[in-house]
């Protein structure tokens, strides 16, 4: 098998090029390196089954040019910072929307019939069910959620007019080994700035849950091993929730912090933010997928990353 | 009040402004005539209260110019020919997605509050629960339908971000006065083609439900007036379904046609149409709905109309 991954040296797509590899099959890195690092694949460059291609998803032609015999294309290359939305109206749509339509054009032109997409959470956005099941309607509140529903229904169409098979993939926040951004990136960068005092968005009362990336990625691969459907939809989140006030006092914890925290109030972390996500894994957990990690010991381990010399020496200064 | 009516001469268009002129408010059509016609709004143009521009929704700058002092924006403009979109990707995207992003940020510079949006039975795509209920998730099979998904996430966003009120209605396909496209249309411009054999899509058994035009503005208007929630959405279709075939034996029936039928065979009209359209519309009944004109009897209404010379001395020639 031969499989193209696009945002292939970010954090999630650079652990699923690892897994690829372990695998036996060969893979092309399609990454922009805007978010991405070339660090995150750096170990792979030697390996022949492996290609780094540094690429726009909004240069179809380019693209095209690279999903020539692919097999398998896993799209996970977007605009992740769900709070910009709010002040740039434009820049989910281009990214995201746009990026997966020149995807989606480029494997219909090559005929690739294959894909995997990182969709989120925030598609439900304040869900009234929880935990809340694949077959919630979309409610987003924000240009990012709203963005990933609008690529879920292009991507379906796509596989309802030419026969694809797909898998989409509603991801919780994943931490870990290469995080770089959110809300554990955050607290250990306010740290550094003030070591006396932590001023933190909301009232601490937001309810998150997070997956451990090993985790994450263990599930996508069993629901594309398993799951038998022309169109597979699956939530991957952990049964574990904290509030952000737990979280907090997790990650203060695991850096070994003394620091006096100070909540600046509101229900909400920011303008499109969700107080309380949870998601339904019941589909997942009958494949026999089961998270290693709790979700405080995966926080531990991305403090851990973050606190480590990889970090400290490129992303983390 | 003040409404602007995007596609306000289009056939669905120029209903809502007759009914808004009705109750005495003042409104403006914003229309690029590339479907809609002068000839539908044309008794109202010595109206004080009624004005037409003419301009494209995709023209922002143009748009939000008009959208100033304006209360409540109706968006009915869109490319609605389902089946292009196999053929052409990037219609639907553009004309609805992009056009409904246009009028979101003249909405938002301006500081209107207030939407209605025209949304599609298409979104739920082969639902597997009939009647579908609102609540049902999107699983579009046709661009049109993914774009118009895309565009009701968009539009709860900026509900969501800016304390906007909105109403989104799912309709099923309208029918009636000032009727433009879609199966009646296409079997009579058949039928003038080939007096002897109407040569048809499908094997005749899909079933469609359609609504009469005045019974649809009706339930709009209901809505509007009795819905208090932020986010209002609406299913608007019939209890009647016809088949294919019994949809065709009406419109010949009521237009007095001799023909032979011949079925060119499948389950589907055409890439991306659906095979069933039974919206439940018991949350409209709620409101105190019912639709006054039975199916047939819509069908009826529309054969007369395309038969009368309006339609003869302009579109239907």
């Amino acid at each position: 098998m031969k499989y193209l991954v696009t945002g292939g040296a970010g954090f999630i797509g650079s652990h699923i090029v690892d897994e690829i590899l372990k695998g036996g099959d060969k893979v092309i890195v399609y990454d922009n390196l805007s978010t991405g690092r070339k660090l995150f694949v750096k170990h792979n460059l030697s390996n022949k089954r492996f290609k780094l291609v540094i690429g726009d998803v909004l240069n179809t032609k380019k693209l095209t040019r690279e999903m020539k015999g692919i097999d398998f294309v896993l799209h996970m290359a977007a605009h992740a910072d769900v709070r910009e939305g709010f002040k740039d109206h434009s820049i989910d749509h281009v990214q995201n929307l746009e990026g997966t339509q020149s995807v989606l054009e480029a494997m219909y032109k090559t005929g690739v019939k294959k894909i995997a997409f990182a969709s989120t959470s925030s598609v439900y956005g304040d869900a009234k069910v929880h935990p809340t099941p694949e077959d919630y309607p979309f409610e987003s509140t924000s240009l990012y959620g709203a963005t990933k529903a609008a690529c879920e229904s292009y991507i379906q169409t796509y596989a309802s007019y030419y026969g694809w098979k797909v898998y989409i993939f509603r991801f919780v926040s994943f931490i870990g080994e290469r995080y770089t951004h959110g809300i554990i990136f955050d607290i250990l960068k306010k740290v550094k700035k003030n070591k006396k005092v932590l001023e933190l968005l909301s009232d601490g009362t937001p309810k998150k849950s997070s997956v451990y990336v090993g985790d994450g990625i263990d599930a996508m691969f069993k629901v594309i091993d398993l799951s038998k459907e022309q169109i597979n939809i699956y939530n991957i989140g952990h049964d574990d929730i904290l509030t952000v006030d737990q979280i907090v006092d997790t990650i203060i914890e695991a850096g070994n912090i003394k620091i006096k925290k100070k909540y600046l109030g509101g229900k909400k972390g920011w303008m499109g933010d969700n107080n309380f996500v949870h998601l339904d894994n019941s589909k997942l957990k009958k494949l026999g997928w089961k998270p290693k990690l709790s979700f405080k010991q995966g926080i531990k381990k991305t403090v851990e990353y973050l606190q480590s010399e990889e970090s400290k020496n490129s992303l983390f200064r």
